[in-house]
């Protein structure tokens, strides 16, 4: 179960919205279909990918991913959400080309027992690529059939890394052309990395079609994503408000807002409008954790401009039943803490900070699951990036192109020829 | 050695300041010192740790740290950007209260060779202490004799966690009381972790009393904490920017991050100036991290609404000689790639987004240091604590409390009573 409760955007005068936004500008009528819809769908290839995890998950102990980005994030995402700690520790991921990270995270690896995943939608990403270059070179210098060790998720058709997958028959996977990088999660892209540490991926997809279903209501009580895209929207335009604080309430989740930092910020932060206008719209995502950033970023949320929109996301059962004993009975400062289970501690410890930033008038609100599991993280994927597509439409601009960072990519390759 | 460039503030017309900000509010001459000034100096206590920490090493393999806030990111980064691969996974740092977290970055631990650090500055913070009763009693049912697997870190008299140190006899260190929370990585808060993990903690200490002598400098040129606080509130004041972007071009760095955040975010996030008129400032940090957030931020930051500084730090030598090598000679494409090192890569990827985001007239500055050690670590925490107090005395606001944080502590003993 998911829901979303944004009744404290109505509840903090001025600072919030009056009445409630209305479906005038729902573009889904107009039957558009958005690259990420069908991904759930595809059960086929999400039993290919099972298979090829079964073999994997016994020949190799570690699975290192080179990716940067889409390619990157969403498979953090799922490791963090759902690997038991023993599994998740198989998983690495090399998102910079830092030497110390490609250093240290693979110190004492036994490369006979590791499997390379590279995962570029382009095929030709130059930081994957480098890092490729260097693990497979460092892989045949061991003696090992590199080709054994190399899985690559990429374009079907076009790029580097088709090419040499082909000539070289190295086992590969596809990212559909259509769908952008930070839109992939539920292509190969998280599938694989997800497969190979025992996760339900099928879950995943089962949670990201049930969500779907929720797209094109065009009530406005049933459709989540609309019911987000629209606060954000207003609350943009008709509060000033710029910047969406992402704060899940789980560390689990810790890394699903990174996953969403990139979702909104190159999908929204556009300098052109649809009309080719310069509008150098955006808003910006500002990652939080509850309750540690109760002890970090809160002071700032409380107090600071009326500039932030809080979005929390809040689990409602825990897996891990841990209670806080009964200890020094005597000091009664403490004695509230006697028999709570520390996930009752986290969610009364998010109750009192949205009543509280409720009664600053800071506008909030709270996509809710039951439970952390492979069906309720593959509904979050689905909301949140419907939520982004359509607040695209909104905005009047291409929530799927990222044009802002090529000129970043000439300069590079200019000052390295 | 450390430079702070920030020539790209004036090369962005309108966008930037169009001239160099002078002295004329500058705080120091009042002779004004702030309460982390002097723990440079303290070396005594740094070879009290240090002592400590030796024979620690040799009894325990694992530091499991409760705690939260200010007294978990400066170790969580000290660690991160100093501590050898293998060091590092000694120290556990639990700053959440969420059950997932507790169990499954303590599972498999050997609690007979765990010792447990338990950092509060008040003495009493309750996600601390239910971490502390839980450990506690985990320890005991082990039948291990409790005292000798904890130590305190707190303030030297006030506070639950002294009154237990007093009467059991545990051993403790003391944060100055005058030290707030997110001021105190150069206490014993980060310190005693940081020995811990057979980091040199004198370095710190040295590099930090360095940095120091440039706070009373009246020389603009000479005085880089105030050129950065100067430049934040002129960008804030004349040009309505009211983000800080902080992005190091380092992962060891990427915690850094996060210790900058709740010190910008606490300390100037402040509903009412010191004349008690309300103001509601702040600036909001951003966390990014160099090159991974090129594929996630950077499409917002070129692009999007004119109101972000962006602030890079740059590590000009790396300990990590790592090189791309020569393969696939005929592909064209990624000659360029071919002999060049990561960190030059790293460095030359900082160059272009540097230049690309100047061009798209976003203001940017870097603080650049040589090499990253302990020294220099300790350099860069003193110039950012000098930033965020002199910004505090520009923006007429305390830097050194958060009452906008009581409230919600209110409401949690409430709710669960």
């Amino acid at each position: 179960m998911l829901t979303f409760d944004f009744k404290n955007v109505f509840s903090v005068g001025d600072h919030g919205l009056l009445k409630e936004p209305d479906m005038s500008w729902f573009p889904q009528p107009s039957g558009k279909r958005y690259s990420f819809y069908d991904l759930p769908e595809n059960g086929k290839l999400a039993d290919e990918i099972a298979e090829f995890a079964r073999e994997a998950r016994e020949k190799f102990d570690h699975f290192v991913l080179l990716g940067i980005g889409g390619s990157a994030l969403g498979a953090r995402c799922i490791a963090d959400a759902l690997a038991s700690a023993s599994e998740r520790g198989r998983l690495i991921i090399l998102d910079n080309v830092d030497p110390a990270l490609l250093s240290n995270a693979t110190a004492g690896l036994d490369l006979a027992r590791t499997l390379f995943l590279v995962v570029s939608k382009s095929g030709g990403t130059p930081e994957t690529v480098a890092q490729y270059f260097y693990f497979r070179e460092k892989t045949e210098a061991t003696g090992l059939k590199a080709t054994e060790h190399f899985v690559f998720v990429t374009d079907p058709e076009k790029g580097f890394l088709r090419k040499i997958a082909r000539e070289e028959k190295i086992r590969s996977f596809e990212i559909p052309p259509e769908v952008g990088g930070r839109f992939s999660v539920l292509s190969a892209c998280g599938l694989l990395p997800a497969a190979l540490l025992g996760i339900d991926i099928h879950g995943l997809l089962r949670g990201a079609a049930r969500q779907r279903e929720g797209i094109f209501h065009t009530s406005f009580q049933e459709n989540h994503a609309y019911q987000l895209a629209a606060i954000q929207y207003l609350l943009w335009k008709e509060r000033g408000v710029p910047m969406t604080v992402i704060m899940p309430y789980s560390s689990q989740l810790s890394t699903f807002s990174d996953w969403y930092v990139q979702l909104l910020s190159e999908s929204i932060g556009k300098e052109k409008n649809l009309r080719g206008e310069t509008v150098n719209v955006g808003l910006t995502p500002v990652k939080a954790v509850g309750v540690t950033d109760q002890h970090a970023q809160v002071q700032l949320f409380t107090s600071g401009p009326f500039d932030k929109f809080l979005l929390f996301i809040e689990v409602s059962e825990s897996d891990f039943d841990l209670k806080i004993p009964v200890m020094y009975e005597s000091e009664k400062d403490f004695s509230y803490l006697h028999g709570v289970s520390f996930h009752q501690l986290l969610l009364t410890e998010k109750r009192a900070t949205e009543q509280a930033l409720t009664q600053y008038g800071r506008p909030n609100a709270t996509v809710k699951i039951s439970k952390l599991d492979s069906e309720h993280l593959g509904m979050l994927f689905m909301l949140f990036q419907e939520s982004v597509a359509f607040l695209g439409e909104l905005c009047g601009i291409d929530a799927f192109d990222q044009p802002g960072v090529e000129l970043g990519k000439v300069l590079t390759k200019r000052l390295l020829s």
